[in-house]
This record gives structure tokens, sequence and C-alpha cells, in this order.
């Protein structure tokens, strides 16, 4: 099992955002639905071992915790408007702070990144990690930031976390994703 | 200089598709739309050494080609709906079968997989060629498909094109892109 969470500072933490608006109104949602993708989606098929979480720390609410299962989803689509109206769907759910499934395979609870920091042991995918190439072993759950860097305070909490890099140049979150899957791939079916 | 270029299928010829409907009224755009975001956005900032042609297909009016030019493009954001507007905004542009800009950086024109053929030494991206990671010397155009295989039609014109793999699992259009272009990005800064 591999999991990916990813911290969208500004995502909408309520249902008043416009699928047609993701980036704008959504709080760079479209970020998020993008990382949502990478974690799941091979051609025509879904990655049923991958879980993908997106923590939302935007208004009016936040922080909330989105939980995607890959094994259990249903209804999604390629496109970024799929995963955004299923974050839309579930956002508005009564919950507490234990995950609650508010759509098929689409987890919802309160808190953020502290909680789940207790929960896996992450590593932090960065620009000046060890080089995932390189690296005998690689974890199974890995944090990301959306367009913006990691605040202090998350800093703060990750200190201790192991840190890798997925090449050269800085990527996109979702584009990291997709090139550390590849490498997750290769070492399953021993392709070296 | 590296280019992509990506058959679209079923993609529309004309504007009559909706922004808030890309998989189905344009004949999944999305995909194409993803695939200019692999080719072109690094974090903050655009590859400008990238070009990305669409093949479009479908209705009424195809084969169109659609390129997206890294060094030149403006106005143009990650999300799939921005991509989709430019697509939207140039493909009703009178147009002959030279490249006509019809937005910053973006180009139109008549004709599509054979035109293109005559003017680049293009590689195919699909599961069956060889490991990017194994090749001596990688190339510097690459064809791939939308969510539907090559037709007949296309597979003999591709007939005598290289085949490269980006690794054991069979990627998204986009996610290939991604991968590839990790690989020549480690090429480039002797991350070997």
């Amino acid at each position: 099992m591999t999991s990916f969470a990813i911290i969208g500072h500004l995502a909408r933490t309520d249902g008043g955002f416009s699928l047609n608006d993701l980036p704008g109104s959504g709080g760079r949602m479209d970020v998020l639905c993008r990382c949502v993708n990478a974690s799941l989606f091979l051609s025509h098929d879904l990655r049923r071992n991958v879980d993908c979480y997106l923590i939302l720390c935007g208004e009016p609410a936040g922080p909330k915790t989105v939980k995607f299962s890959g094994a259990l989803v249903r209804s999604l689509s390629p496109d970024e408007r799929s995963a955004g109206a299923l974050v839309k769907k579930v956002i508005d759910t009564p919950c507490g702070s234990e995950f609650r499934e508010a759509a098929q395979g689409v987890f919802i609870r309160k808190g953020g990144l502290e909680r789940l920091l207790g929960e896996h042991r992450f590593a932090v995918l960065d620009e000046n990690g060890t080089d995932i190439r390189k690296a005998a072993e690689l974890p199974d759950a890995f944090i990301l930031s959306d367009h913006l860097n990691f605040t202090e305070a998350e800093e703060a909490l990750l200190r201790d976390c192991p840190r890798y890099s997925a090449g050269p140049k800085c990527l996109h979150a979702d584009h990291t994703i997709t090139v550390l899957l590849n490498e997750l791939d290769r070492r399953t079916a021993s392709w070296t």
C-alpha cells in the first residue's frame, strides 16, 4: 500500500466553490484534483493499492482531510472536474475526527497534517532530498505541498521526515507523484 | 527542442464543446489538455524548449492540428479548463494547411498525422518499446495516442517509427509524457 498526502494551503473547506473555477473559487483545488488523478489512475485501470489524502487548509472550516481510497473509490473519472465534484460532494458532510465515508471510497474527517503524521511514517518529496533512483528502499507514504511551499509550522512538524527528490527540475506535485509511482512500478516489476 | 504529438481520435474540431464537459462534448478533450500540462509545465515555470501538438480527429471538421509552443505561449494555466479554453479559442479560426497563430503561442492548421510525420522524426511511446532508461540516446519527438489505441491506418503510418516504453505499467498519455521528461531532465543534468 502506498499513500500520498498533499497539503492544499488555500483549498476551500466547504462546498462553496464552483466546479467551473477550481483554481480560483476552490483555492487551487485543481492542483489537488490532479494529484488524485496522478495517484490513482492507470490506463483503463485504477491503482487499487494507493490512497490519496488531501489536506484542505483553506476557508471557512479547515483543516479537513479527504481520503480517496484506490481500492474502494467509484464514480471517479480522470478529469479534474470529476475529482473536484467528489470533493464538493463530501466536504459538507457532517464529520468528526474519524474518517466517514461520504461517497463511495471517499472519506472525510476534521483535522489536518498533525493528525495524519501520527498515523503514517511519511517521507517528504521535495527538491533537496535523496534521488529516488538512488535510494536502496523507498518508503510507502509521501507528503507533498501544493503550489505553495510548506509553511514554517509544517516544516517544524516534518523536520524528522526523510526527504526524497524525483529529479533535477522542480516539478508540480502531480508530476512528482507520477514520477515516483513509475519508480515504484519498476522496482515491483524488477525493471531496474 | 522536444516535441510531443497526441492523437485525439474523437476530439471536437470546432468550438461546439463546453468547457464544463471536456470529456463528453469535447470528445475526451480533457486527455489532450492534460497532455499540454504535462508537456509544458514546471513548478512556477514553463518548459520553453517543448512544443505540444494536438491532432484533433473528431467531428465536424477534422483533422486539425493545434500547436502549443512552450517558448511563445501566454495565458496558459495548469488546469485542464485553461488549455481547453485556448483550444476552443483557436479551433474556429479560419486556417489552411500552414500553421496560423490564433492565440499567443497557440497555432492551428488543417491536416493531421500524415502531414506532421513528414516534418519530425517521431518515436512512438507505447508499452512494447525499448525502456527509455535503457536507450543510449533518446529522440526529440514523440507521438502518443489518447485513451484509444492507434487505428490500423495510423499504425501503418507509424510502422517504421522506433518505439519506447516508459515503464512496466500501461499509463495515461500525460503520465507517460511526465515520466519521459523526467528521464530527459536527468540526462541533461547528468543525473544518471
